[in-house]
């Protein structure tokens, strides 16, 4: 079959996601919901990667390869994955063997969190610097620094939701106090709203706020200003020319992009040295149904492609 | 001449220190004291890149090249200074070009961290993966990733001590509150503590809080915890292998090290996630000496050197 076939698949805490390109253009999605543990995972990953093969008349031994996102710490070497919480996994998973014995492909694996960023990078056409910053359950960053992903000596570039921004703030999940995470993410937002009409939480509180909702005025703000503060960590040390806001919370569209840009503007307003990094300029979203994570998983596969853009159908 | 001679020059708020470099064998070195403005800077740097090479009996237009590290805004291209305030400069030098002119050889110019960052790892020998994070007047650091110098989309990678640690705290010199250089600078232990000795204030707290000065054991370990946050920063967002202490407060020594490093200890003590980041591991200290800024200055001058160590004397 023709060069260049390949598939990336996106391992979530809920879903499974799958695109097939034909180099860098998007031909197929897949999806499946997620089936927590190693068996589960490994089958659904399968299934996403046969259906979207079979969608479009291919077999998975003609691919190129596949790449999958996963969240948690994972072995881009070795190809295994370890500590997804989210995914049910405890014990190492050798994901990238496992799954090539049982489609007959090279397999790639890599963080979740860092193959979106590149996704990111491609889909948004706005180069090679730039921060991914998704805004989900939890809050970190995938970063491509000077054209290139930033893993970090241990994996851990990125975790922004773990620096500091309420030293008296509540105890948070990885045993510090007043984390990011507490107040920049999904869950910060379900936490301090209760749903009216059973759509997402973020959709609702953004809604309100813009209804004029005195106490959804206050929640986006206040989660706003957090989200500025984690864009403000990534400026400040790795002064990315793009901070990308992505995950869940991204569903709210335009209305965050404009939330989180007032926040940063106000910070601004007494600091010459900040209005000086223009970093409300440097935030952009992810599109809705943009796949960025799937998208960034087969760009894996071959970190240098022949076209700059890849164009995709939502 | 020898092939491989080169200068290196760092300029300081109050000393400009000079290098002059064989191969990546530190041969000579000088020192003057700085003189604000256009035509001091240029003069004092003239002067300490012919002093050392006149002690080496080495002309400089025999040298390869000359690298000026300086503190403010760089444009490494054009060779331009702009906003480097503690040397009295406003408007923008093109110190790379007059100073060629002046001594006849190519000169390159960097940001002062940036080039000390690329010093320290060739002088530690520490390999590619750094945070340079100078205490001193303010708080910032350089950044070495992967290998390469981590400038960002506007020079402002590592300005960290701009990232907010006391939402409550006072105005910083940037128009930000509670700013972690209000916190984690040789200015803030200058400001909390009354020299008794007229030694440098960071020995004589770091001393008296050794000897068990209750005022000073506080301080030191209010200071401490303030470098642990900004370190913090640094490994959970760019993950960096090592990060290096450096500045006019590195002059305590060891001492400081150890401070940090409990700082860290106990920040982790009730956290698994930051206890399984090894941070207090990735510590090292600029030794007494060392010339990192103005060995970064050299080194910037021809990024591939033959070897991966410098030897100096101090």
């Amino acid at each position: 079959m023709s060069a260049g076939l390949r598939v990336g698949v996106d391992v979530g805490g809920t879903k499974v996601l799958a695109a097939l390109l034909d180099g860098s253009q998007v031909i197929g999605q897949s999806r499946r919901d997620s089936v927590p543990g190693h068996d589960g995972v490994l089958a659904a990953v399968a299934a996403t990667v046969r259906e979207v093969c079979a969608a479009a008349g291919v077999a998975p031994a003609d691919l190129e390869g596949v790449g999958v996102g996963v969240p948690g710490l994972v072995d881009p070497v070795a190809g295994v994955v370890s500590h997804a919480v989210n995914l049910g996994i405890v014990e190492p998973l050798a994901l990238a063997d496992l799954l090539g014995a049982e489609l007959g492909v090279p397999v790639v694996v890599g963080n979740d969190l860092n193959v979106a960023a590149l996704g990111a990078a491609r889909l948004l056409g706005l180069g090679g610097d730039l921060a991914l910053l998704a805004l989900g359950t939890g809050l970190a960053a995938g970063l491509v620094l000077d054209g290139r992903l930033r893993r970090g000596a241990t994996g851990a570039a990125g975790e922004v939701g773990h620096v500091t921004y309420r030293p008296d703030g509540p105890i948070c999940s990885c045993g510090q106090r007043g984390c990011l995470e507490l107040y920049a993410s999904g869950s910060a937002l379900d936490a301090a709203w209760e749903s009216r009409s059973g759509r997402p939480v973020p959709a609702e509180v953004f809604e309100a706020a813009a209804d004029g909702d005195p106490t959804a005025v206050a929640l986006r703000d206040a989660f706003a200003d957090a989200v500025a503060a984690a864009v403000l960590v990534l400026v400040l040390s790795t002064d990315v020319e793009h901070v990308v806001l992505g995950g869940g919370v991204a569903g709210v569209g335009p209305a965050l992009l404009d939330a989180v840009s007032d926040a940063l503007t106000r910070r601004a307003a007494s600091s010459a040295f900040l209005r000086s990094l223009a970093v409300p300029d440097r935030l952009a979203l992810v599109p809705g149904g943009a796949p960025v994570g799937p998208v960034g998983a087969a760009l894996a596969v071959l970190p240098r492609t022949r076209t700059t853009e890849v164009s995709w159908r939502s």
